[in-house]
């Protein structure tokens, strides 16, 4: 292993495959025969399923060999253990869309990390089902876009949608406060790929008006959870979640105010972890390779 | 208002009363005049029900107005107000049962909290559905009874055990643990004064193997939640809730370890609230006057 | 007490004097008295200094005292106990100036938080000693002004600087992560009324690059602490804090990534309950009535 | 990777050596070669230090290397990278003692988590300065040895200690609230193997007293840290820190109720930590496998 250099770019693998003996040291082998220095290697095995799940991210200055040669060179390893994998660089970055409906604060919390680089991503596009945050979207020289969604036009314009999404070459969507359910027809279009943030310790209260079930139920603590989007309404699988305390005192107003910091920093810690490659999908839970 | 002299009772009243001006007037005017010094005073109204509710807590040594004499004394405001009332003397405390089944950590942190003065009340009593923990009744000196329970002596057990609570004068039962379902016989019997530890952020996994089921959900934080008991299993008055991180590289055994420490935690915290009489019940929701 | 309606304005009345017995009912009585329904009351008795403390929060649509005459209706119930007191009025929103350097992410925070109504407040003016932010200031049609600062020039600088804080009529200066130190002359010139974020828990690692200096001791949480400015350096009375758990793993840049959330978060609640006028100073610490 | 059999024991090897190319591979393919199916594996490179460091664990049940023979096995391995390792076997299990004073939250919460079996240790010996627990050990049927300290028998009663420690083969020495300064004496004879638990959030408020100056600087959390005893008091390294909420109603007498659960549970986290071999010291700092 290895302190990258500031700029350097690196190489990350994400591994998924039946658990079985020998996978670290054939990969690792392989890197350090290759003059990969490994940056990071984090790996799980799955004790319910049996599964093995690795991430390495080494660095490619040093590295033996040539980018677009690596599947290539990587494909006996995978064969011989039966891997699903993944590659990716880190100076190529996600192209996101963002979807927002009116509440800001999520949006304004990417944006911000954005500008600062701490969110390594394009941000090539803005969605909407309102109009309400298109000023901050000119403020921020993003394109806007606004798609109008009745019950009768739900289909039509999430197919447009989808065009629209793929003739940006979008790779991740990020619903920041995004107040429509999805399809079927989009969910599948962007499996693994579209991020929520739900307002809600889930699996309590789901769907609509969390804040107002939990302040009827009486809770201590209000919670915010981030997601990716399945075809059942906030059922996918959870990135991160996080708790902030509440008492009798607090109205259903107070639950949302003081929600909203504890979705921003949630949301923006799932983005931060999928755009770094540190999130892995199995059996509809998160491996989270801190 | 006034500090307490380290040693000096005090007495604590609770309200509750339909919402209307003047009734923080009345009582803090009644206390003035009978040399009743306020040593603790909060209020909640309920925005939803229009309820008032309030505890005040003052300095016995100098009050002018006899224990056996106050509610008398208080009565014409009680009327005037049309306020539900209890009242308490710091000197008086709760006897308590614990109720346990196999797991030790709640029942210790709760022994060990009463052994230091921390949980002022009595424990004249251990009961429990095995014989696994006896030996820690035995230690610490506590009469422990065993009620064994099958599905056809459950019935017949629990009015053993109410008989037998009653018998003792018990004020408060605390379920450490307690691995049966109260009927409604029981939870009727002691209706607010039976509290509950469940190992998880209600709503979220009530009934059974909650641990289980938020491992399989994928969630990242567990959690712990204490209420009264009522009828509906799992539902009852929420007093206090805890979380505490988890990974998809904890096993269901680490939840259950990482849970322990949570659970022991907010039980006690519930039940030094109860018997501090810092909680009102209103509308399945609990008041705590922090 | 009432429920406030939605948009009546309300007084809060926050009072400071020696701890005696009567200050809750004489208040309370004269505000029923006059029509004044309580929508809020909290008091506090310092056990060590022996202070009394509160604050009362009332409807003024019902009320029967003009504001203008408020004053001296309260005049004889504040000479009778000694009080210190302040009277503000809801519908009276504060005149803020934000300073800032280079950090974006708690300056984003508080814009939004403004834009979207949760922060009550005038935001008349920017100030910083750098040019880095003026964009933002743009974007969001705030009037900018740099006031570059270097050894030489840091007294006059803070004279101009608190010259057009007068001339703006600013009543609360915020520090969004303002990397300069503030000399007498500014901290005594609004004093009580300056919040400053510091990226540290508080009294650990005060002064520069504190999440350096929390990297090497090695600690398990990084903290925020938002607190009154006093000529002391970090040591002014904290209004809030937060932390976040670190590990090994962490270099400082993801100590100082993961810490952005927590001190915007921090801030922005010091600043809602500055300007909801729930603080109070009293012997270099903050009564924050919650 | 594979998942170990419930009661198959482990070999737990941990690893500090200077940063370079290969360990992993060779570490790991040392293990394959040997059919050591790799339990769990982690690594860390510090970036300032330049140091590498891994933890990995292996079940012995199949590992064709006999236990007495690993040390000269490893040897080659060891050599090639300038390795200083440790090798543990899960079934070898640290014979600790528990040093106590008067408080009895952290030893009860020890003694339960070593009942139930969560903390896998024997108790050999219980040390104290007071009588004030002996029953404690009494009741637990652990061997209680008084060791009265004045200024002038502290030196010569640590020396008896160490040679009862030394006597009794213990591993590790958890310092339970106990209320005395270990000297260099002792701290030198068990380097890295005394845990200590302080009742703040360490670098704030080292030495006496520590809930009483966090009262006084009026904190709005208070916290607990237990780490390694070196010779510079309170300054050692950190393994497991917490915090909790307070308020400016909170009195000193509230900060250690309320510090208390923290306590506990931060220290058992700590004692589990270093039981199950997860830690690892490095300038002053831990590196916890968790």
């Amino acid at each position: 292993m290895s302190i990258p250099s500031q700029d350097s770019p690196t190489a990350i693998l994400r591994v998924s495959c039946p658990d079985q003996a020998g996978i670290v040291a054939a990969v690792s082998s392989f890197l350090y025969e290759n003059q990969g220095n490994i940056v990071d290697i984090d790996q799980h095995v799955d004790q319910d399923e049996g599964g093995f799940f690795m991430r390495v991210e080494w660095e490619l200055a040093s590295f033996a060999v040539a980018r677009d040669s690596l599947a290539v060179a990587l494909a006996p390893i995978a064969a011989r253990f039966g891997m699903e994998w993944e590659l990716h660089f880190s100076d190529v970055v996600p192209r996101t869309a963002l979807f927002v409906t009116k509440e800001n604060h999520c949006l304004y919390d990417l944006l911000s990390r954005h500008e600062s680089g701490e969110l390594r991503m394009e941000i090539p596009l803005m969605v909407s089902n309102r109009e309400d945050l298109r000023g901050v979207a000119d403020r921020f020289g993003i394109p806007f876009r606004h798609f109008p969604i009745t019950r009768e036009t739900k289909a039509a314009q999430e197919r447009n949608e989808i065009e629209l999404l793929r003739a940006e070459g979008i790779d991740l969507v990020v619903l920041a406060r995004y107040m429509q359910i999805l399809s079927p027809l989009m969910t599948e279009a962007f499996p693994n790929r579209i991020i929520n943030i739900h307002h809600s310790f889930l699996p309590a209260f789901p769907g609509a008006r969390p804040y107002h079930s939990a302040h009827r139920r009486g809770v201590k603590l209000v919670g915010a959870t981030s997601h990716y989007v399945t075809e059942e309404l906030d059922e996918g699988p959870i990135i991160a979640q996080g708790v902030t305390p509440v008492s009798h005192s607090d109205s259903v107003q107070d639950f949302i105010r003081k929600g909203r910091a504890l979705e921003q920093t949630v949301l923006s810690r799932a983005v931060w972890l999928h755009i770094n490659r540190r999130t892995l999908v199995h059996a509809n839970r998160t491996i989270v390779f801190g």
